[in-house]
């Protein structure tokens, strides 16, 4: 077994976020990307290498002028920790064991017959039983546990204030989850999770500033900026669902007009087909159906939906300027209803050069989310190692 | 006179921006505000002082337990250095010379007759002779010039990339403008600067996210996010002006429809009122005048103007949680026919704690768009001391 981590110097923390999130580097290249000397890095890395969180690549002969040592790039020994990753859901649990590079190695799905706080712990701590104790053994390695999950979620004590799919209010979630399971537990909003993963080790590798946008029963949004994941003073971040794109729309359950998730969420959608064909029953499924099917009520559904989302999300690159939008969630299984008009509604209404912001649109696997918990928990951990002011 | 400032210390620009912005405060304070030791803070205060931007206010005997050497609180010497800054319009240059704490000294305005580059750089050549050899006799003691101009700046090259209201395109003025005065230019973007005077010396201080909008010919809007100005990766940022609320709306000059500049900017209000009142000579003077006399048409303008300025700053609120939003500009003359409309949009459509962010909106005197030009090159001061990395 290795020594645990006492408290680590910045230059260490830092280090080992360079190499986890933009992968092998030597320790020249880490003294020039961090502008420390080489000093510093050999001294940061060494109680990591004693850890057994880094290790060095086989040393590769250099030539050519100035070839002098072997250059031994440092890396990250993916297996030396795991985590769990659990998104909740109304009526599903999502677990996943992540790797310290955030690669998803088993996963496993549980249905939610009830949604009290209760009957919830039990089965997030029956999921964490069955990913760790399974084929796998992962449990003597792992010793944190990430829950992501929709609504007000106040990472810093890890309580959830509200949670308005599960009815929760005020809910100190890692208090009872740590009691449950015997792990260590983090708590965070589950579109905000998805965000640090995507930063961490998704397209936002990098970048100064991304923004993610989901698209699912709720339209969300992450946001970084100056590299930091945006909270929002009085705790409301990324709302671009409540951006009303038409004054005189359609009512929204916030209270406004024309949000753009009271025209592009799921339910809206599905209200607004149910209308256009006069089918009371009609579901998201049978919507995307009608839609493929060339249906122009319920296609013109899909594109006021799309062109919506497309003028939100101009709204995030003309206000804030991110170098890159990802657009995804469980919403866009209908991707190709949504993509065109996405697109149209971007470029209307993206001012200038900010139409030059590139859009990733594509569908998010759900264990994606799962994985978003696991990564706050990755970075939970590199964070537990930095002393104390 | 004073020597002149090589490269200092990280630790002695941060201990000189806190007590610049944030005013006196004790070695004591000044450590523990920032983290160092008290060592670190007399070696970075040593050349401050030294070069007379620092000096030490009588002491002042502490009392009660603990009380031993007498605390001296560092203070700036608001008098040791002098700035002009210069606002430029399509019809006017507005002229300030400010103290090292951004208070205006004197202020002149000068019409232009013509927008040509090479016209508008004698008149600020003659601005600036005029600010400076005055009555005050500041030149001894002058070496910076900040310009603020509307349109898209590069700050860091000073090249005016394009300014819709001067018809300049790609115009060095920063190189121009040092050719023309002598002294030390910086050309920033007048919506910026405003923030950053705002952010250095206004209603944001100490603030970690910040957001002011301007109302006027156009709606702008500078963001300050994680202690930074936001600059958009493309250059764009802060556009509030086009953000869509209503998707079927008034065709605006940027292509899309509903923006918040095609309802709320002073042309479109005076184009509404000419419409409401069958008058087409009306001004914006004019339209004003009818409001405030109760004429329910271009009553209704000024409210559905002030309800689009107020949706568009509930989006920044949504998107980015600023822990205050001040409203201002030139258009806030006419503030009492906004103001309501302003508060009743904004509260409408901020979602959730995001309603409780604080809005100040208040007229905003011309000098002020100076001033802010004259904090960019007190930044740019502070900025030419720190070591080249």
């Amino acid at each position: 077994m290795f020594p645990v981590a006492d408290a680590l110097a910045p230059a260490a923390t830092a280090l080992f976020t360079v190499v986890l999130t933009e992968g092998p580097l030597s320790r020249v290249g880490l003294a020039r990307r961090l502008d420390l000397s080489s000093a510093a890095v050999t001294k940061g890395a060494r109680p990591l290498i004693e850890m057994g969180y880094l290790e060095e690549l086989a040393a590769t002969e250099r030539s050519g002028p100035g070839a002098g040592r072997p250059a031994s790039p440092l890396t990250i020994r993916a297996d030396r920790e795991f985590f769990v990753g659990v998104k909740i859901t109304r009526d599903e649990l999502i677990g996943v064991v992540c790797d310290l590079r955030a690669q998803v190695r088993t996963a496993v799905h549980r249905r939610l017959s009830e949604t009290d706080v209760d009957h919830v712990l039990r089965q997030i701590a029956e999921i964490t039983t069955e990913l760790l104790d399974g084929s796998g053994d992962y449990r003597s390695r792992t010793r944190r546990l990430g829950l992501a999950i929709s609504g007000d979620v106040d990472l810093a004590t890890g309580r959830v204030r509200y949670s308005p799919f599960l009815q929760w209010h005020d809910v100190p979630l890692r208090e009872l989850a740590e009691q449950a399971t015997g792990l260590t537990v983090t708590v965070e909003n589950d579109v905000k999770a998805l965000t640090t993963a995507e930063h961490w080790f998704g397209e936002g590798v990098g970048a100064d500033s991304f923004a993610l946008v989901t698209v699912g029963a709720g339209i969300g949004c992450g946001l970084v900026v100056g590299g930091r994941l945006v909270s929002g003073s009085f705790g409301v971040a990324g709302e671009i669902g409540h951006i009303s794109v038409d004054v005189k729309g359609i009512a929204c359950h916030c209270g406004s007009r024309g949000c753009v998730e009271a025209i592009a969420g799921a339910d809206a959608i599905v209200r607004q087909a149910r209308e256009a064909t006069d089918r009371p029953e009609l579901t998201f499924d049978d919507a995307v159906a009608l839609a493929r099917a060339g249906d122009p009520g319920v296609s013109a559904v899909f594109a006021r939906a799309g062109d919506a989302i497309g003028s939100g999300i101009a709204a995030v690159a003309n206000l804030v300027g991110p170098s890159r939008i990802v657009v995804s969630g469980e919403g866009l299984s209908a991707y190709d209803l949504f993509e065109p008009h996405i697109r149209a509604g971007f470029q209307r209404q993206a001012f200038g050069a900010a139409a030059d912001c590139p859009l990733s649109i594509r569908p998010l696997p759900f264990e994606e989310w799962a994985r978003g918990a696991a990564t706050v928990s990755i970075k939970a951990l590199v964070a537990s190692w930095r002393r104390p002011v």
